[in-house]
């Protein structure tokens, strides 16, 4: 899995039937970046996830990817490859908490 | 899953026979570039994709990749490892528009 | 998908014993290069496919990836990661032809 | 499958229902550096899996992705698609003892 | 699939039941440098790979990853992504023998 920023939405009015009413988020991965004390810093590349947990703009989540994003109760059967599975509270690199997502 | 543009097709003549009849289109993934107040830009890769919900060159499609490609009806068992699962209406980061099908 | 071009082929004399029979072929992927037009470019990596098409040494290919290149008759159930499903006769880029098969 | 040192670990409160009581950890791949006599090196990416060995932060761990996640009797059907299958005692690389356990 | 050579194994004592008595190798994805008259060049990438054909330390063989790799008989439903397929013999790119294995 991959920790991700969700950065914006998108619009498919036409789209496979089983999509309608599925929240289309997009997101970038976050790396650890040990240079920088386990800081997380965003990869610049870009995912589309299905939103089975409800998260928001923002938010960092847990990303899941492949054929166990359809392992959801919402995503059964999907055609989709990739997930939300959790937002994340609180990320600890080497006893440092690099994140928390109250402080944001 | 991704973001794409269409940016060409292919003609397979000889080829496995449940492929026969199927669109195959040639894609670019693109990317948000925060750089750039999130606008959408073209990544260099070429992806061929089948096509089940018709759309058309140029335009900005959302894209599936693995063995989630065979879950729509029209892909079921076919041996493919990507389809274009919508077309993009638009598309927002950061509360700004980077992409709207009716500017273009 | 991914376009690739029939660069090999290997020998394996001990191996999985489904193996036995099957023709291996050494690819290389290929890529649109927008800045030449859309010439289709190789990308300089090398992949290992099964061929149940019956493609021949430097012919443009299309080749799938992952558990889908375990759909087609030939190669069901078989320990393969990518299997080529055409013969490219043809490629157009943004209404130019890229590639023809007939030119080579 | 890869090797990975333990370097963190998350908090997600709110998450699909079959991970509750899953531990996540945070790893860094490795690499074998052939130009420092095969040395386990760090590759800067970064990837969240799921534990079911009861390894410790720091370790060095082999992680399996894709489907195969879910094949152990800890992890079957979670929408999971990286765990950790063993805690690494010994690499060897070229006869060299490259990384021991009990070293460390 | 991929070529690769074996450069050297490891021994995980603590580890996922189902893979006891499974034999752990490290390998080294291998290219095809077409700059070099098809000469086989080594990546510098690392994966692990469960063996089931008998492969030794030095040779070059025929990987298979994701979930075809618990499509032999020895890693059926195997918690592993990467698995030995064939012990390379001989590899032709382009008329020339860019790898033999009895020349080694």
């Amino acid at each position: 899995m991959f920790l991700a920023r969700i950065t914006g939405s998108l619009i498919s009015s036409h789209k496979v039937q089983t999509l309608v009413g599925q929240k289309l988020l997009i997101v970038e991965p976050l790396r650890v970046d040990e240079a920088d004390g386990g800081a997380l810093k965003g990869t610049g590349r870009t995912f589309v996830v299905v939103d089975p947990v409800g998260a928001g703009e923002g938010e960092v989540v847990l990303c899941v990817q492949g054929s166990s994003a359809r392992y959801t109760p919402e995503t059964k059967t999907l055609p989709i490859d990739a997930a939300i599975i959790g937002i994340v509270d609180q990320v600890q690199v080497k006893a440092n908490t690099v994140f928390k997502k109250s402080d944001e």
